[in-house]
């Protein structure tokens, strides 16, 4: 077990991230700059740099009620520390929980190829492919909006920074193509969709897509704890009346 | 139980963040000031805005040798999601990794008050009281530096930038009391230390200090946990020679 | 670095616990009488065995209100794993939920020693301490109950089984001198309070308190995760008038 | 979000867990008997409790090289409580890390119909079918052994108590079958793979898999942290001379 990273460590006296003393970076990077750097491998362009200040604050954070914020809150309020609550948040973003920003963009990446040169074709493959494995494009559809203001805003703003935008034309390709197909039921890219197009069009690698999420949503998640911790009083049980059981009548022992 | 928040909600159609709406923040505010908003609940000033940026990049990433890189690359050995891994890392951050943040700001915050004249006083009265319970004041020393490089910086930018400095002015006080009585031992404050003073300068409560040092390293912790799923054969264990086992001789049952 | 543990290792071709061949423990101990000898370094006597097996029954499950099955629901929820969920189970077990058992079994062991005559004069003195300190002794009070029914049964089964009982007596005379001083209302000793004097009966040290607490309830939180997976719709959220947002009204940026 | 139970709760004044008293558990079960009704829902017959000790004492604990361990006692070096430290010790327990259990026993269990009469065709038809997706078929192999003595140890006592014996049978014919093919390497049922068949002969649904490792060794988990706590200095830092950054040589900020 050798343990060897290329993320980060020392040259002589210096810290260096990426080659970068560390003493340099602080008061020249903004944060998510730094981010960028840390994830992947390189300083971010002005214009991706604008653009990752953007989507990080689109996920920043989203109220109460998602289960992330609730197990958070239940672990603070089994008498645990804010770093064991806000790891339970963390725990919490799944599959179905900002999970599919990197399937999505799995799937973006590995189907534009560099001799893609008509992304709604590529769109139609893509979607019958899926129809034939009965599996579901990650990404679409949201149960308030016919198209989510999130997405439409960083779209918006990629299209101003002038991004080339294929990653964005294909994930809207798709939008389209599942909706020619849904009977008129709306399946809009959503905020975690657009957030895998985004990556994509920024060049940061899909395994980063998760990694990301987390990275956008625990500043939120630690609001929550603290708001726990200074509010609330501890030991929140599920209320009368929310919950019940369902199992076997009552029975008893024999012959023990 | 009943679930109420200050920090995000729904306002007729809008999802607002501490009264504003998201998509207005949105390609609008930094990471960083989003950060700050989500924390205190007001936006930053500029100063504000530049500081915190700046101790959000001194804390990001420190190499591959802390306990929680080590947990976290753990974890995604055994076969685990990248979430799974990341919640290790700041389930690790706890009171000997970061947590001097919160308690050194807990006592820089409740110790000085409006009527504070002379942080030379009030260091030496705090310090006597450490000396007498035996505890020792958290967020000073360092096994290499004399003085630690990212404290100093970020307490050249705090200067730099106009702040105040009655919080950084007692962490120094305290820092020369306690050097004043180490038989020349350096006990510098640290990166920890600085920090829990910055966020002093910024008016944000402690009980935010562990919190924002789990913001500010996550981006390091994913870095490390996606370098370890795209590097590394899972299942590291122990190499050999690196462990004993000292306990009970070998023995039988008896009677069994 | 160096790893070295008592618990466990290999002796020569063996793999031994204790001491103890693995394979010659296979098919000889119960579980309970495994998880004695791993946790107290030696084998239970038979009344050892059954009192542990009484009580790890006892802690077993207590359905789905409490915050630690709440919280490893939802982190299924959000589309983890089985072992991601059980772990945020176990995150919740902290201070207020089982933590009792921890800080009540120090108490008990610090405070009884051999020459400790009579339990009620020090029951008296650790009430008197605790009352001047302002805290409260753990492990007494039930919302329900004027006296446990758990509690009463795992005393009966230790006395049956003919444990001397001193840790037991001194829990109850905490229990008698913490009544007379309430105006009548009953503070039993609760199932956390009596899981304290009994490993301490057992010569269990206070330090494993809430590790036994987890390793009883991990089933029961098991069987909740693998319920939730097989009968639930994923990713839970708070319903509809559960939840408000209680913060700023709506406002705007400026001069953005 | 309606919270519903089949495993426990109340009827009437009573504790029930599938039906039964809690306090009519308590003395009569041993701790496996109740683990067994949590997780199937109904008592164990006498040679199934038998089963289930020697399945759980065989899984118990293993050293402190595994990654469970050493990200568990990593969690609590920074400086955190016990049952944080054990639940980073859970979410090591992944795919890697004891998950073949689940996995094999979903295919022993969907595999093995009541109309199957001859095990060694169903396992040469597996193995095409693993081979063909190019697969490993999960729970076979071990660095040290040809067999591994734990697997014989409980196939022994299974086959003692008089168990039919079928999922063991197919579980040994795929290990027949793989050998086969092998080239001579040997390619034994492991102790994850015996313990996917024993689960199966119990009766116990495949989805308990990972929980039923994971109950069996948290009780070594707790002891390893236990250990470090009572043993150990905090904040283990990987020692110089096993890590080393291998990325990018020292550059600088251009124009910033």
């Amino acid at each position: 077990m050798e343990w060897k990273t290329s993320i980060a460590g020392q040259i002589g006296a210096e810290t260096v991230i990426r080659g970068y003393p560390l003493t340099e970076l602080i008061g020249s990077l903004s944060f998510a700059e730094a981010i960028f750097l840390v994830l992947k491998g390189d300083l971010p362009t002005e214009r991706e740099k604008k653009l990752l200040e953007a989507t990080l604050v689109a996920i920043i954070e989203h109220g109460i009620a998602p289960p992330s914020i609730v197990a958070a809150r239940m672990v603070l309020s089994g008498g645990n520390s804010i770093n064991s609550a806000v790891a339970a948040g963390a725990l919490t973003l799944g599959d179905f929980h900002g999970g599919a920003i990197e399937t999505l963009a799995k799937l973006l990446q590995e189907s534009l190829t560099p001799e893609t040169d008509n992304v709604r074709i590529l769109a139609k493959r893509i979607i019958l492919d899926y129809r034939q494995n009965k599996q579901r494009v990650p990404g679409y559809g949201h149960k308030l909006y016919k198209r989510d203001p999130r997405a439409l805003k960083l779209i918006q703003i990629a299209r101003d920074l002038g991004f080339n935008g294929r990653y964005i034309d294909l994930a809207l390709a798709i939008q389209d193509e599942l909706e020619a197909g849904s009977d008129g039921k709306p399946l809009p890219l959503n905020v975690d969709g657009v957030t895998a197009a985004i990556l994509s069009e920024m060049g940061i690698h899909w395994r980063n897509g998760s990694g990301l999420f987390i990275i956008g949503r625990i500043p939120g998640v630690v609001a929550h704890v603290v708001e726990e911790k200074m509010r609330e009083r501890p030991f929140r049980r599920l209320p009368e009346g929310t919950h019940r059981y369902d199992g076997k009548p009552i029975r008893h022992l024999k012959g023990k």
